[in-house]
């Protein structure tokens, strides 16, 4: 049985079309450790009657109401006006707060402006939450066994306080099991052909939820367990064993994990090298193999061969090829794999030559057709053709997603999905 | 005198700690193009209670409701229901829609699933709106003056929806004085730098207010103005030519514009070409600069040279300078621009090499040590050493923008920042 929590973010900034509170994702998982789940979130602005309305509203769907933001010293922050009207309360200035705030500036060598005395008004019956970060005190207020508390909106402020000021006292009232996450990541894989393989876990864990997240090039799914940590690592490893059947030597890694970090794992691992060679993507495929820390131990290089010569120049590509097939070819895509290995050297060259669009595409070869191929120093060069929706982004990144997977299973050794 | 909206975003996975509605930024984005201003948001599960007491509370704050998602056709779609309990209205199935429903199935020769019918249940005294998109209808429902519209949460078939079926006669309803928006666009500057520079801009329009967004290696100055079309065009032009006054040359773009747009651009209007030599960025800069359809027509391509004999046997480095200045040196970029040129017999070779950290720096050469250079045929190169700040990712992008920022000037004939 999990305890309910209503989160509050204050402030008129918040509303705009530009700008989205992220304290709410921030608490959320904090809460969710504790077995306390967020039944609903809202956004007011800086208007003390809206706040108050909320405020109430909040109390009345959940025990524990975690509010962010206008507890500074400006006209514009309401939050301690608006939680007195809400709940009939009086606001009274404590010399104490007042005194600590005046030291908190003086030890920076500045006298307190006058607007800041706001920030020592007390709710009555309220307690006071120290600020560590900042000089807006916190609030703890209790009202029939419910809890609602006041944080500055300013995130490592707010987060400071929480951490050590709310959540062991929040756990102990309100909190339940404990939840354990753990993410399980796909690469150049369709979120519908996951979901088709993996229903039968599905189907096998009737009591679990599990969640199943895709971005382009990407599928995540999301576990969860409760119970003492023992138990829930125990039903996620069983989770991910399954899940690990369903999808033989497909899920590359989990949690932070990048397609890259593993591709780059697996070469060290093997004291291979990579040089790629790269047309449609640009230098999209480097540009990833990169991003890992200490890639130079594996990574040698790559051609961007945009314009036909350059894949003759540097590559090696024949002029015959290139006329008779054309640049997005099966022959051009293994030509230049080759020509990548053999130039720097490298045990492995991936290439990337397709049309990425919205132009250059025709009825043979329409947009999103796509040619990779994988050449290994004593084996025979691997080729794949792909015909890609979506836009010139959305084309390019899958591109670059299925040449390094391509690259991950063979490097794993894995079977082909 | 605006009018006030109020949004509710449903679904339970938008209450978890990694996902967040986004279809109330761009319903935002829309409602403040026809004057009317958003008071609150907020999100709740798919549980028909919480979801029929937000209806009523937010219906009790603002005139204008809309909500996202819950009518899809499964089990956990409750926002008919939630609406019908609401408000106190009877659902009833509307024949002409299951009909059109069927049809929808059929003409993708498929069969529709007996769970679909309950996207064909009507709320009594409400309209239908079509979705083209997709199956879930919406619904639009009046009461007292008030407007409450209910919308699929799936973005593509949300955006259609409002557009065309819900936008024009609510602005018309409930509009005011629409505002104009223009966003201007700096790059490779820091966010304070803008700053101090276009204070006094900001005190000639005191009654105006500016927002300042930074992103890695990109500030971008948000300008809105209101009034008839003509009067804000007016004002935002008069503003943005103060803009540039105190930014002169530095202003690459606006709106929708991106870096390697204003590039591509410029290459193309004085014909001419680039090659690039890329080592700590691994094919980003080349990545960037093939993001804009078409730019087969002005880049030829780039060397991703990783390894150190890549920079001498591609781009034709001397061992002497890369033994005696080391790879991350002034006399290295300068000779990789040059050599990225001459081998793609570009115009214009731009190289970037530097320490992208965490590991590799010195006390003489620390991480975030980056030489950019620019050869261009018949000038001198130029060259510039950057000290940047942050993680690998922020240095290797901060790096990517300013080389192609180091371009967009001397193709502008901009003065130097």
């Amino acid at each position: 049985m999990t305890s309910r929590a209503a989160l509050i973010a204050i402030g008129s900034e918040l509303l705009g079309p530009r700008r989205q509170d992220t304290n709410a994702l921030w608490l959320t998982e904090q809460l969710e450790s504790v077995g306390i789940e967020v039944v609903r979130k809202a956004c007011v602005g800086d208007d003390e009657q809206e706040i108050a309305l909320e405020l109430s509203f909040a109390l009345a769907r959940a025990p524990l109401v975690l509010a962010t933001g206008g507890l500074g010293p400006t006209g514009d922050d309401r939050t301690r006006e608006a939680a007195a009207r809400a709940f009939g309360l009086r606001l009274t200035r404590d010399e104490l707060i007042l005194q600590a705030l005046r030291q908190r500036f003086a030890r920076r060598g500045l006298e307190m402006p006058s607007v800041n005395e706001k920030q020592a008004l007390v709710l009555e019956g309220s307690r006071v939450i120290e600020n560590r970060r900042g000089s807006a005190p916190g609030v703890w207020l209790e009202r029939d066994g419910a809890l609602i508390v006041l944080l500055p909106g300013v995130p490592v402020e707010m987060r400071e306080m929480f951490e050590h000021r709310v959540l062991p006292e929040a756990a102990q009232r309100f909190g339940a099991a404990r939840r354990y996450r753990r993410i399980l990541k796909i690469a150049a894989m369709g979120e519908s052909a996951v979901e088709e393989r993996v229903a039968p876990v599905y189907a096998r864990w009737p009591e679990h939820s599990f969640t199943i997240l895709s971005s382009v090039g990407e599928v995540q799914l999301h576990l969860s367990a409760s119970g003492t940590e023992e138990e829930a690592h125990r039903t996620l490893d069983a989770q991910s064993r399954d899940f690990e059947e369903a999808l033989p030597g497909l899920i590359f890694g989990r949690d932070e994990d990048t397609l890259e970090k593993a591709v780059g794992g697996l070469l060290r691992a093997g004291g291979k090298t990579l040089a790629v060679a790269e047309s449609c993507t640009g230098g999209l495929v480097g540009g990833r193999v990169t991003e890992v820390p200490g890639s130079s131990d594996y990574f040698l290089g790559g051609l961007i061969s945009y314009a036909d010569f350059a894949k003759e120049k540097f590559l090696g590509v024949s002029r015959e090829l290139l006329i008779l097939h054309g640049a997005v070819s099966e022959e051009v895509s293994r030509a230049m794999a080759e020509g990548a290995a053999r130039g720097f050297g490298a045990d492995f060259g991936l290439a990337v030559t397709g049309i990425a669009g919205p132009g250059g595409g025709s009825a043979e070869k329409p947009v999103g057709t796509v040619w990779i191929a994988l050449s290994q120093k004593g084996k025979e060069t691997e080729s794949r053709r792909l015909r890609l929706p979506g836009d010139r982004r959305s084309v390019r990144t899958w591109a670059g997603a299925t040449a390094l997977e391509m690259l991950r299973r063979r490097l794993a050794g894995a079977a082909h999905a």
